[in-house]
């Protein structure tokens, strides 16, 4: 059965290929705003339900990474899709500039103490893979990292998807249910959030300078985001690269394939063995022998 | 050169044999007691002077393992070698029975915070390799992990050996110098070592009956280590098999090895650049100037 994230994901990036993807999604666009907005609650209702299953199932978990340009709507696509949620069963970790002791470490190092428990979904707003975004499209970032020299070779982009790809292999042979998601959104739209950020009293905040800085390395950073999803997307750990120009849309795209990484777990609740069973009725009978007597 | 600790190291496991490996390392031994003895106090004070220039290097880390079966020596070696680093360059960390937090995440997860910072000696008292060790001779072990049942499968080792070597790689390319010590007692001298600890009172706080079933799965025990000395060892991670049935032997062993993998990092102390000097030659004049007036 064919979902409305499934041409979107990439399992195998050898022959992929960014600008072959519409960053508003048109062709594939079965459904209109409307349509999409009145579907979002019973998804968010089902991801609720599954999210109980996976808690009560205590053996998977699950973590969803989530990196784009700025202005692509990480912050939004979180909070519309996971606010149904559970808290306790969900975990959102942000990572911004490294910190002076995070330099201090592999760059793999940060992120492992945020990495969800089983039973829980994890989400990184940006994760490790800044490292072959940003420190790649400004390698002087790389100077932070206190490299000794000689280990600063042509090969490190190769070797750090490598690491990264063994990684994330180790966490899914460990029972965690990997889905990363590049948020697709086209320049000319950027431009127009920005703006809107600019004039709208109530998202200022959320507008800096060095955003604008960034875009004019937009296309250094297409190249990297199109070579990171090249080398680093498998079976377990699948990209899916969602339209994002039209934010609803991409609401409806990364609903959808969140709950169908939980549904195709088959999430049982816990069975009971029979010594398990005997200690319940047990305790039932203790409970009600304890009623307190009529006077 | 040759040095004392290179008929021990395995850079490349595939024909590893643990039988032929003498506990006692008689053939190799080339010093007295007495000799070593005399020579361990300034081994100790090259390695706390290699540590100085390793912290103020700080682009390199070192990570030392220590694996063994009971009273193989594992404490006493960290003391012996190590006592005369810095403890503000050195952390030391142990790893006992795993938390249940611990369990609710991957094998690799529970040692990445420990991890030494660049310029920092980290030593794992018991590590990662715990979980190819003692999870395997007691697959129960593995049902606390709450795997899903159906990634435990006949692969289980070989996938561990592999993701253990895929981190440790990844270390290595991110500047961490690796060394991992299996401590090689025989059956006999650890039957010997027992009985003093159960006849000394000021070493029968170290006993515990556990020990000795432990004991009872020796062959096993010893299945595994070789086992994983096959599937783990590399140029960057090498395991170094230490004679341990006479402590003062390891001790000149261990102090070799970890001697060497410093000195083959030529570390120079970080050099200056023109505006540096210029700055520090800025501050004597002022700290000059500052002289208190003769009155």
């Amino acid at each position: 059965m064919s979902s409305p994230a499934s041409p979107f994901v990439v399992t195998d990036g050898r022959h992929f290929r960014l600008h072959r993807m519409d960053p508003r999604g048109s062709s594939h666009l079965s459904l209109s705003k409307e349509e999409a907005a009145a579907q979002l609650p019973d998804a968010v209702a089902r991801l609720a339900a599954l999210q109980e299953k996976l808690y009560a199932h205590s053996r998977w978990g699950v973590l969803l990474i989530f990196q784009a340009m700025d202005a692509a709507g990480k912050d939004s696509v979180i909070k519309h899709v996971l606010s149904g949620v559970n808290p306790q069963g969900c975990q959102v970790a942000a990572f911004k500039v490294p910190s002076s002791e995070e330099l201090n470490h592999d760059f793999l190092w940060r992120t492992t103490a945020r990495l969800p428990e089983r039973g829980r979904i994890g989400v990184f707003n940006r994760s490790y893979y800044e490292e072959v975004l940003v420190a790649r499209v400004h390698p002087e970032l790389l100077d932070n990292q206190k490299l000794p020299a000689e280990l600063v070779t042509a090969q490190i982009w190769k070797e750090r998807f490598e690491d990264i790809a063994a990684f994330e292999r180790h966490l899914a042979r460990s029972g965690f249910v990997i889905r990363k998601f590049f948020l697709n959104v086209s320049k000319e739209e950027q431009r127009q959030r920005f703006l809107k950020r600019l004039e709208e009293p109530a998202k200022r905040w959320k507008f800096s300078l060095g955003d604008v800085r960034e875009r004019e390395r937009w296309d250094d950073y297409m190249r990297a985001y199109e070579d990171m999803i090249r080398h680093t997307s498998s079976p377990d750990a699948p990209w899916i690269v969602v339209p994002a120009d039209r934010k609803w849309f991409a609401h409806h795209v990364v609903a959808a394939a969140v709950i169908e990484a939980l549904e195709q777990l088959d999430l049982k609740l816990p069975t009971m063995r029979a010594p398990q069973r005997r200690d319940l009725e047990r305790a039932k009978g203790e409970l009600e022998r304890q009623a307190p007597k009529r006077s």
